[in-house]
């Protein structure tokens, strides 16, 4: 089979203003690159949409740049090497790596990581065995120094990150487990999951909720949401309690400042610790976490959920379904 | 001299509501309890006010009881020996302790430290050798944990805590240290103390003030504000940058929630640490500060300045004009 020339990507057409919509992508087929030395072209057949990839949009300066108008968008993704012209990685392996949006791509061998599809689903190199399954692990052991006997409360519970901290936690000794979530297909997956409590956020205050769960107040918050989540865990932390700050998916859309936790000044009293990270940071640590994963996947410690969507052209549509959480577990893109 | 048997001492006779007014206080003349197997009696020379103490006017739980109605207030105090019945401590000596807001005191021996007035002012362990001191110092090396070569921001930076926090700073190493005061004078005297910069909250928006004393950023913010420092010492932050949050005077007299930084999620991507503490949760770090205390106010590191008023009548009125920032350095009252 001749190698292609082209391939379909989708650009950033405009900058979201609040909500994305369809009018922000564009699907587009464009020339691809030759392959220089060193290099790969990888037939990619699933990619991630990922919550963090929304602040990517605006134009703002963060840990890593903005996405640019006009050009694709990138992130993770799996794919089969067709060609190489590196000594590293053969055709035929597969691959994760960080250009996704695309259906081929072209990138120095040194930027992708060959992975074992035989061992695990090569999907799972985008969740449990990849970026979230290891942001789970970092918060929490990490960021949160999360000890055994602790209380964990979790929001974006049924995310592809907030599924694996409740399992991981329980794994890790945490005496009680605590999600929430936004519908109650969701809640009772959580149950299923071997979370302890879980709650629909929709169904009352977070505060409210929160404090029917954990009587006892809690020790360590994973907060994946920011806003009344962050608010309420705040009141509900013991002393010395800690918060993970992950994400903050509840101000993601936000075209205004948003409310912050007016209780914050009870960190003092309380003794707590909010602590923010990105995963990139702790990329020592992922093989201490594929370890352990890979012992947890094995005993049916830790299971995870995918949600996925077929074809380059939905993956706008699949990455808006993600920011109003349409999603149970990873939300992924067949290509 | 017989032992008195009486004492004047000040009650709470009313919670305030927003800012505190002499009808909040109450002047009585009690008597003194008899002298118990292991008791003390002390006489007062000169006590501290303290902004915690606001705190504790509500009736709100948190890490140290609120005050009672019609019961006197208490808090660090220095006085001398005048009744003993304590194998321990003898007539004469001189003691700091908690039983402050009275002219004598009786107590538990084991609740009073021996300090030795010859080596400091006795003033000089209800600040920069006690409470205050301790505050800076556990607040910049446990909490903040400052490197040598950051670049350290400090509010209420004319205050008892904040002056030692800037000279304290300077001494382990800081790079750059900013101090906010509230008035001309303050921000001149920081500077004779040798902050790096400084400048008067009131003069413009905290952000600007800050964005033009810390062009390259800061790396540990020392909060004894809250509300719109904070917020924007968390704009300034450098990546892994870390905020010891001591105090909110801003907020303690608010009868509403008070506003909160409306960009704590930038915490996520800067990956910054955000922890409060109280200093009696550290006291096991008393022995090494006071050493290394000794050392730098010998050789002159470190200075610090007194507001003393006069006479326990006047205590109430010291302390709501400690709270409206009247003082430079430590606020006291002499007895």
């Amino acid at each position: 089979m001749a190698a292609p020339t082209q391939t379909r990507q989708i650009a950033l057409a405009s900058r979201p203003q609040g909500w994305p919509t369809d009018e922000n992508f564009r699907l587009e087929t464009v020339d691809l690159p030759e392959l220089g030395d060193g290099e790969i072209l990888v037939h990619n057949t699933v990619m991630s949409v990922d919550p963090y990839m929304r602040g990517r949009m605006n134009d703002v300066k963060s840990y890593i740049p903005p996405f640019q108008i006009d050009a694709p968008l990138d992130g993770g993704a799996v794919g089969e090497v067709i060609a190489s012209k590196s000594s590293e990685i053969a055709v035929g392996q597969r691959v994760v790596h960080g250009l996704g949006w695309r259906e081929y791509a072209v990138l120095p061998a040194e930027r992708a990581s060959v992975i074992d599809a035989e061992a695990a689903p090569e999907s799972s190199y985008l969740s449990v065995l990849g970026m979230p399954g290891l942001t789970a692990y970092v918060g929490l052991t990490r960021i949160a120094e999360m000890k055994e006997g602790d209380v964990v409360f979790v929001s974006g519970a049924a995310g592809a990150v907030g599924s694996l901290v409740g399992q991981i936690a329980k794994a890790l000794g945490a005496s009680r487990v605590i999600g929430s979530a936004g519908s109650q297909e969701k809640v009772d997956r959580l149950l299923e999951l071997g979370f302890d409590a879980a709650f629909n956020y929709k169904d009352g205050p977070v505060r409210d909720s929160l404090k029917a769960a954990a009587p006892d107040g809690i020790d360590v918050y994973f907060d994946n949401v920011g806003g009344d989540h962050l608010e309420a865990a705040i009141s509900r932390l013991n002393t010395f309690g800690r918060v993970a700050m992950c994400g903050a998916i509840a101000q993601y859309n936000a075209t205004e400042a948003t409310p912050a936790p007016r209780n914050l000044a009870l960190a003092i009293g309380k003794c707590l610790t909010l602590r923010g990270f990105v995963v990139g940071q702790y990329a020592d640590v992922s093989p201490e976490y594929r370890e352990r994963a890979a012992g947890w996947l094995a005993d049916g410690t830790i299971r995870f959920d995918e949600t996925v969507r077929d074809g380059l052209e939905n993956a706008p549509q699949a990455f808006i379904d993600l920011l109003a959480g349409a999603n149970t577990g990873k939300m992924l893109v067949r290509l």
